[in-house]
């Protein structure tokens, strides 16, 4: 459960007066902000306590994670000049994260820890945009005015992501996870032709690495398959699509990972347990699922629910999945 | 094109010094804001300048609508007794708005005028979550925990904006448009469940008057033919979806409304103009089709691009709209 652990409070006290950056710099806090959430729940998978604007920090973009805003850029992208600004990501660059990796490895033994990145239609929006937005027009105003610019930013930036993810995959991490949060914003066919080249072309250099890649955004509905050809084996599915039909467009060669939604959360227990069945069953439909929330978890989420959560899909997962499965291949 | 008269001059000067509710409320302005766009453009309809929650200012909702945020509740719903503070909504509570229509009817002489309401989804989600929201936890909590009162709440608003539609219908608008904004946020199952029945009564209710029905949503790919069942003629589709898949999804009894990415009106005219080609093409495969933005005019929007475009429509939509409909005869 991405973001699990800023629900938490031993998360709260040990963030204490230190931005976000800054503790994503020390590798003793990173790895146990990173156990944090294993310990208390018994999830069968860490996922890396990082952001997806780290790596471009550390390549040279003036930023900032502001609480309660999110990035905020200095300098916006706007010409080709602003190129300049940011350099290639080299591995020493973020040594800290390979460090933090390693740390959580040694400390997790047999459980896996994924680590991730932000995809270039995301990052570049925020460069662009020089914060979150919600109608990406300085964005897809770019994508469509000046193409050459945007095709240099997006291969810069899926250079960058990859770059930084193959320094969590030397320092061992056992999957990775592709962000593309905000891809859902655009059409499919401005998907295919403006983001996925980048994402396929970040994906396909960590195919030698052979660690199972998961591919996520919000509000993709349309853009699922798509996802899963740019290279993939796990797409992430956002909490609007049953799994089952979130399976078919994807295809029968990949898993899903989701979708239980996270606004569900503070729903009496009964209601929430039923919508965490409805998620396993649909997800048999899959030839894998990864049980998770369809986007991250809030900050005011209830740790004894998502407790409770975790207990319900290791007591019961496997029965329902195989009885979904069963009667799946009987109808 | 909804909310084309806020980027306007003549509009910012009409409006400056006075609230959004407050100009709502004085029909001479309301007349003269929604005749602006129709002089400038020569658009083929008028859209009424009114907003969805005036009727629950009207039926005594203690709310505001400040720039910049949206509308603001000063007590949001929590339980059954918060339905104490308003009523049902009378037609004098609305009388201003009544003569705002037939002061606009007398003026647009053989231009259709579009009156409008929110769906119960849109507006309850204001009413629980306080103001605009980007999760909607707090609407979906009451919704599953406390599902008689979200169906009081939800039976209390449909009633209010039927009556509310009425009101315009009979003060003389030639079409009605329903505006659920935020039922994307929903999945198709949970929208058919808690969105749609009370969409239906409403849009049902007003079925006697005889008045083409348009049901507008974004990001409502999943649901767009619950949302055509709900009981309207037209359904309005987001930039997410090419209008001929849309139309697939509606039936071929719907037409269709939309759906130019207003995030792309920043673009080179030459870029933009293909693609609102484009959305004629596709939207030929429907059995009507309404061009529109795929949701409102940005306030930034350059009003020369706009009255491009409208002019792009008028001399070549008839002839590309044809010549695709000739071609998907014959494929």
């Amino acid at each position: 459960m991405r973001q699990a652990g800023r629900s938490l409070p031993e998360y709260r006290r040990v963030r204490s007066g230190l931005s976000m950056l800054e503790s994503c710099s020390r590798p003793e806090l990173v790895a146990e902000i990173t156990l944090q959430p294993v310990r208390r729940y018994g999830v069968d998978s860490a996922i890396l306590y990082s952001d997806i604007m780290l790596p471009l920090k550390a390549a040279g973009v003036d930023l900032d994670i502001v609480p309660g805003t999110g990035p905020v850029i200095a300098e916006p992208i706007r010409t080709a000049a602003d190129l300049a600004t940011f350099h290639e990501l080299a591995p020493p660059d973020v040594d800290y994260v390979a460090e933090a990796v390693r740390l959580v490895v040694a400390e997790l033994g047999d459980i896996p820890l994924i680590g991730f990145a932000g995809a270039p239609f995301t990052l570049a929006s925020y460069l662009i945009e020089g914060g979150p937005s919600r109608e990406y027009a300085k964005t897809k105003t770019l994508m469509l005015a000046d193409p050459m610019l945007w095709h240099q930013l997006c291969i810069r930036l899926a250079d960058i992501s990859a770059a930084f993810l193959e320094v969590q995959i030397r320092a061992g991490v056992a999957a990775i996870q592709l962000f593309d949060s905000w891809a859902g914003s655009l059409s499919a066919a401005d998907y295919a032709r403006f983001a996925q080249p980048y994402s396929s072309r970040l994906l396909q250099r960590l195919a030698p690495a052979n660690v199972p890649r998961i591919h996520f955004g919000v509000g993709t509905s349309e853009q699922l398959g798509l996802m899963a050809d740019a290279g993939a084996e796990v797409v992430g599915v956002d909490w609007r699509l049953p799994l089952a039909e979130a399976s078919r467009r994807i295809g029968p060669s990949h898993a899903v990972q989701g979708n239980l939604d996270p606004a569900l959360l503070g729903s009496p227990w009964p209601v929430l347990a039923e919508r965490v069945r409805e998620v396993i069953r649909s997800g048999a439909a899959a030839p894998g699922h990864v049980f998770n929330l369809g986007h991250g978890v809030p900050p005011d989420a209830d740790p004894g629910v998502l407790a409770k959560i975790v207990d319900l899909v290791h007591a019961e997962g496997p029965a329902l999945r195989a009885e979904a499965r069963t009667e799946g291949l009987v109808a």
